[in-house]
């Protein structure tokens, strides 16, 4: 690359500029400091003016050292957390208040929409459904160019959905499942196209795990993702490990980004060290090819500006950060984003619920007894600590797990009130909550089981071949 | 990964553990400095002398702050050249000698072992022929575990050739085959497979230049090197664009090195900074993984431990390093290696030839004119200024390059003797001495370039599909 400020500074992002101009001002200091010649430090000057110059023109602010421009703050939180902020990223999630993660601070922190009323009036009228409970309740809360989604919509211009997991456990528990819930119901009301990611790859790197026993893991998952009642015709499932050796689009959509991400960016962003393995570092790239529909020839006959939605919980939100700062460097669209709230411990909602901790949470896997045990003996009670007291104060909805619980998966808008009106005014007591939720969570749980038991080898591999769907690109 | 200095060190290479006691000695020198705990420091004293003692045991050195291992010396010359010392690493050759690289040093930096007699005689008798001219002269000078090799083919074990390309350009030059030529003699003389990587991938990285050029490019070049006559039955040749995205093996492989591979040792080993691409930072795993046997399923069926033998020039033994001091790690042999010295460019063996400059060297594509003229203009000379000079003192052989390409093109030994002692002592004039040398080139790019026009696409297609090859293993 050029050393001159003026040849290819257009094709900067924002953030690029930022570091090139903190670069040239660290240049300048080490010239002064080393009484460099004159005529070299006026040189050096002139540079550093002409960069500033330049950042101005595309970020309409004037370069303050230390004070990475809006996009920089926003894809930097990994690593540059204010004491009191509540620490969110693909690996951590912490919090010190029972209630949660303060989620309105989140998307001003992270520079994304609230979804609101208007969003979901739109997305009703669009597709002529009510608007699903995850929308209707604000797990699903927050947004990026959901707007443009719609648009293109309404003008019968194709999107796709794109979502994934992570397969590090066998047993999955009932918070995983909240993307795929919503993606499958986005699916069906906007009819499209999905494809789902299983990072097999990832969990090897950062994981103590044989790639074997990662790919295996992938394959287990898969089951319970089918299992949630996602269409074969529509969807493909595809394991990293699988995909990328038999898709050369999908390889070069992912170098594509891997050429365009510096170790200083994916630093900032993941907080990665010196010390990390080069695949971690190149790792953001994998996650982010599948925003781009060339990655998937066979489903999108080559085309590669179809535009990409992708619903995940607000974690996930680093790497499409990454991914909409690439994608207009690479030629391609930005992909937009639909954000989930995180899915509380069964402890408290001040950590996110854990695949290793087997009382963290309710599993796939669980009998109606070990979840009825769980949730009598782990799930954190908004409660007051005697009868008398719960009766005459009531109850707290905001940290009640088992109320939280509820409103994930407890459809009947009507009951839910309910429930909570009487939790509140102290007329519903603690173990009679927990037992609504046992009742809502052992059938759930059971027919889900039974769902997955149908779900065959071979249907796996149905799902998990890349081939062309139901659909015309 | 723990912290506990026992649990894990044994998997650690004597690189990784120098890393440890120096990370660990900055740790003792902050708690100190920042006045900490007693117990505290004592405890991270008390690591710090186990790390010590471990490394002590692997590498049979006492450890010595800022003395890397003699591991990491080796590994360590991308950055840490001596002021007097020839710079060597993939990307850049350079000394100040006209003779030059002084190859000898290099093997001692590079701690790999001579290319001499005895092993010279050792092949001889293995195969039953002639050691081709490149191993005589000391064209491929040096190399790691050949010894291996031999030691195994003798008792009828196999192996495979692994080598390749970056297809930075559509025109090849002379010096760009010398790779491909031994490789074909020893392809013939073990009777082995062979497969050759061309690294489009690394080439759109590292140039400002789309994918698809890289692709192109990669094609184009598959041409001359299958002109250099190679078996069909018996070679794949593969651009990474394409085999990436059709073998999952080689992924695999790809991603098993780089999880063992931090990022501070490819800044170490290939001199990487935080500025560069996570592409780049990544690439060298994607140059490592053909040393596996896994990686080519179709061609190996399966079978992970067959040995790899990679005659290269030495300015890749950084690549290659680093795959030998992670195979042990990922259970896999280490490759074996055969170096070759540089090609030097027509103006003298100062710097290795660059493909982007068309006055640099003789190219694939040069018509017999062309090649006349650039010998005669721009050919080095070690001759005398006057031809009373030369006639009295005699040519300088060691700087001629006229005389260097006779020894890497002129076959017969007798000849190139005979020449050599005519412009030792003054017998034979520079101009007699190019006309040799364009007598020598025309006919052989002429012969090549005729080879080249039988190689259809449909040959291309043939040699790059992957596939068994005439081998059972």
């Amino acid at each position: 690359m050029a050393d001159s400020p003026n040849c290819d500074l257009k094709s900067l992002s924002p953030l690029q500029l930022f570091e090139r101009v903190t670069e040239q001002g660290e240049k300048v200091r080490a010239l002064k400091a080393g009484k460099a010649p004159k005529d070299e430090i006026d040189a050096a000057v002139r540079m550093l003016l002409s960069l500033k110059l330049s950042y101005k023109t595309t970020t309409g602010q004037d370069y303050q050292a230390g004070l990475p421009p809006k996009d920089l703050v926003l894809i930097n939180n990994g690593t540059a957390k204010e004491e009191d902020e509540d620490l969110v990223d693909p690996w951590n999630v912490q919090t010190s208040s029972a209630k949660g993660v303060d989620y309105d601070k989140l998307i001003v922190r992270f520079g994304s929409s609230k979804i609101d009323t208007d969003l979901i009036n739109r997305i009703e009228r669009a597709t002529g459904q009510k608007p699903h409970h995850f929308l209707r309740r604000g797990i699903f809360f927050s947004h990026r160019d959901m707007d443009q989604v719609l648009d293109a919509y309404e003008n019968k211009k194709p999107f796709y959905l794109y979502t994934g997991r992570g397969p590090s456990s066998q047993a999955m528990h009932v918070g995983h499942l909240i993307p795929f819930l919503f993606t499958k119901w986005l699916q069906e009301v906007f009819d499209v196209p999905l494809v789902i990611q299983l990072t097999d790859d990832e969990k090897y790197l950062w994981k103590d795990m044989t790639i074997e026993k990662a790919h295996e893991y992938a394959r287990e998952n898969a089951k319970d993702i089918i299992a949630c009642g996602f269409d074969v015709n529509k969807t493909f499932i595809f394991s990293d490990l699988d995909y990328l050796g038999t898709s050369a689009g999908f390889y070069k959509n992912i170098v594509k980004v891997q050429k365009h991400v510096t170790f200083n960016q994916v630093k900032g962003i993941f907080g990665f060290t010196d010390s990390d393995c080069i695949g971690k570092i190149s790792f953001p790239a994998i996650q982010a090819a599948p925003s781009f529909s060339s990655s998937f020839p066979q489903i999108f006959n080559g085309k590669e500006n179809i535009q990409c939605l992708i619903p995940c919980a607000i974690d996930q939100d680093p790497y499409f950060r990454m991914t909409r700062d690439v994608a207009p460097r690479i030629g391609l669209p930005k992909p937009a984003l639909l954000h989930s709230v995180f899915f509380p411990a069964l402890q408290g909602a001040q950590t996110k619920m854990s695949a290793s901790d087997p009382n963290s949470s309710i599993f796939l896997t669980d009998t109606p007894k070990q979840i009825k045990t769980k949730i009598n003996k782990h799930a954190f009670s908004g409660g007051r600590d005697t009868i008398e007291e719960h009766r005459k104060y009531g109850g707290n909805c905001d940290v009640d797990v088992s109320f939280m619980y509820l409103t994930f998966f407890l459809e009947d808008d009507d009951r839910l009130e309910q429930l909570k009106q009487a939790y509140t005014s102290g007329e519903l007591l603690t173990g009679e909550l927990k037992k609504v939720l046992i009742e809502t969570m052992q059938p759930l749980v059971a027919a889900h089981q039974e769902r997955r038991k149908q779900v065959t080898d071979e249907i796996v591999k149905q799902f998990m071949t890349p081939r062309k769907l139901a659909f015309e690109f």
